[in-house]
């Protein structure tokens, strides 16, 4: 008996939850867990189910797909995902991945750690984790991205993790991992879109700074936001106080973001997130 | 068409959402949401669907009591519900029930609000509401509540809520209505038990102050809790303006916790909550 | 003996704080509290001292001002001040200040509540605050802003607070009150200026909305922010939902805002606040 | 030119501010910032300052002694401070705390970590920190708190601190180490008090969870409180959840401590706090 995730959306319609709960009542599978919602404004449903049981997955998605019409169905068995971490120099939000991965609390193994720096090394190696050094100096952006996807081809991640990684993406290497890129974005977006968030947030007197965890997407700081938090500041903090007391807030929300990935809870729809916490 | 809400909780097993979805399918109901959970402490299940279609509501009670056996179920038509306010002498939590209700906010009608003291009767009648008082003064503890009881019952509430009723009820009285009095009390529980919680706070030097909203029960502050909120304080905040510095967090408390009573998304089992937010 | 606010600002100096209480000690006045920033960026200095004593204000002020060399002075009692409300359409700001003023939670005295609108002229009236209609329509915007200013003159507010008032003011309008006009955004500022915030907010997928109150200048939703708070949200809400949700966060918002503006405790350097709270 | 921390404490007097700035004012000292605090219902005052100078400690200390009277005088040079962690089985704490070392986001250098366990020693060597395994079985608390002083004893460190350390000291060892040590407490003090206090807050059904730091006294879970931080949790969180989510606030909470008390922020009066922060 194993644990499986099953992930349905679908235009709304009547009977969809009998539909497929009968699906699985019939194979005896023993549903633990069932989250639904219908969005109104696009009338979309979506279904998170997690169940266990005895089944070829091949057959109860067909039998699904059969029953629904079209739908976009996932049945996925629960278990450890693979992750690459890109980064660049701050340590904070590697560090905090790399810790929780350490002591297993993060549903997730960690492959490798790439970065265009040199600075996070000694980190990544203190807890036995592969590190890729892929400068992005006296090359063009194509072609450093070029070595990146090659370091990555040596793994195969469920998912990259951009824990401060100061680099803009292209088109065309996010459209490989749609839905499957997470960045930490050091605002509170959309405020402060673009670079210097926190002295942007400083030079306009916010009593409140934030961080925001989101798909990447081609659009820089555009992409579905997964989760967001924030923290309240004063007159007394200068940029740099902004930068260090945001690193908390940044790690934390990009750990929660992670967390809602690894465990198949967040849906997509028009640029939105749907997540089931 | 109508709107209804069903709630489910029954010990668990294979199929349920399965059985109950399939009974509303047949009659043609339209589900707008779904929540489930299963407590695993307890084993038990616990389910929430609000959906509308043209019905008989005894025979889909019925029907489903049928197909699950030994479970509570509760089918009711999604409507406003009638509340009565109990005061002593403080304002905030019912000035700001009573401005809600004024523009049509609060999915309830406040029927009455029943006071031991005269001090909110003019806010009362500024807003059209009926207030009585009662005045628990020269009479013993029974013989006070009959008086409220009997101003009750010249209404038919669907939650009594108390609203800074500084008076402890005697078992006689909460037993008339369980999980059915809604409580607002000044303190993080079970932070603070009893009297003054403020000034305990002052004294134990605390750096966060609450507010908690729950069902009373015969044991005073020891019901189940529906909703609770803080505050951040230091060392500035003297007992009065704790105090004072408590009353939005308690107001919002007790807003918060009787829109989940008034929603119908709260269970309640072993003195603890199941709330589908 | 009268309780008395002073408040400096000047260029930083050694000795700025010796020679400000040494005028005070001399006079044998008694600080209450004493608060001082030097903004690093700028390098200027910023004092709040509460005291109390038998003085005479001018030959104070005098004194300090000739101690200091060039500095901004303000010495006032401290004392109730008055306050005039402009709104619109939408209650709850109003209402809110409304029952505090009403229970002498606020440490002001609501002289009028003036609107575009007719519809809250019961609830001030409700509770005896003198309500101005004074109608947009049919004419441009100078003349409608000439009528509200002729309003305002038959009191001597300290501060005008806008309430959710929901038209902009002009330059002419707000040059007259500088520092002195508070407005509530129902959004987190910078995100989401312009009109209609909460749809921005829900097209965006964000998971966090929120409130900003600041002094009005003449450039819509740039003036110097004073506090904002935030409230999780998540994909359930439609807009009109966080509209609802938004209401609680910008009431509380307001009221903590214009309570630091009453007591003295706001500077204001380059858009940016400094508070002593 | 060097940068002082200069902290009074005494009672409350007028001209105290008055004489303790002119004594830095002669001495050419230049005030970074000064923060002053009377608590009311003591009369006590409490003033910290700090300034750079060329001075004389004991000089200075001596003369403001002189024109104030009975006071509690600290000042000392603002340098790094050194501190211990004491350990047990969990790692977050200890993790957090050692990984802002490493990356000197800390104003402290960590000189070991002791523990009655094993199982974090690969964790302080990783990063170059001296482990002492100091185990508590077959020995009485009295022998195996000399062996924690004689291994503490060692260094000389400016603050132990309590990183999840699952053992209660006895007064014999706190009273060594007079508010210099710092705990970290897994709930929401004085909310259960004591043993499993996530335990204790999933039986009473509470929607909040928290930490407390707290400096060490004799009396279990008693000391002066520091710091306080809460996570909302629901119905879906077992026992074992509240302790994952629990994690995060007890690191953050710990770390914020840590930082007021290394940057001497901190008075103590009558088990309360009072932080200039």
């Amino acid at each position: 008996m194993k644990t499986y995730i099953l992930l349905i959306d679908c235009t709304d319609e009547a009977g969809i939850v009998y539909k497929v709960t009968g699906v699985l009542y019939e194979r005896k599978c023993n549903i633990i867990s069932n989250d639904e919602f219908v969005d109104k404004s696009t009338n979309h449903f979506f279904m998170r189910t997690e169940f266990f049981g005895d089944i070829d997955q091949n057959e109860i998605s067909a039998e699904i797909k059969k029953s629904l019409g079209s739908a976009n169905i996932s049945l996925v068995e629960k278990k450890k995902k693979n992750i690459v971490i890109l980064v660049s120099k701050e340590h904070h939000c590697a560090g905090d991945l790399i810790l929780r991965h350490h002591y297993a609390e993060l549903d997730a193994h960690i492959e490798a750690v790439i970065s265009n720096h040199q600075i996070l090394s000694g980190l990544a190696e203190k807890f036995g984790i592969p590190f890729h050094f892929i400068s992005h100096e006296g090359i063009e952006r194509a072609a450093h991205e070029e070595k990146i996807l090659a370091a990555i081809g040596e793994y195969n991640p469920d998912y990259l993790i951009l824990a401060k990684y100061m680099r803009v993406l292209s088109g065309n290497f996010t459209e490989r991992f749609p839905n499957r890129i997470i960045n930490i974005h050091h605002s509170f977006l959309p405020a402060f879109i673009g670079a210097s968030p926190y002295k942007q947030a400083h030079a306009r007197g916010v009593k409140i700074i934030g961080a925001t965890a989101h798909f990447v997407t081609e659009s820089l700081d555009e992409g579905p936001i997964i989760a967001q938090d924030i923290i309240h500041v004063n007159h007394r903090l200068e940029v740099d106080d902004m930068v260090r007391a945001g690193r908390d807030v940044e790690k934390k929300t990009l750990a929660t973001a992670l967390n809602l990935a690894l465990d198949e809870r967040i849906f997509v729809i028009n640029n939105r997130t749907v997540i089931f916490s």
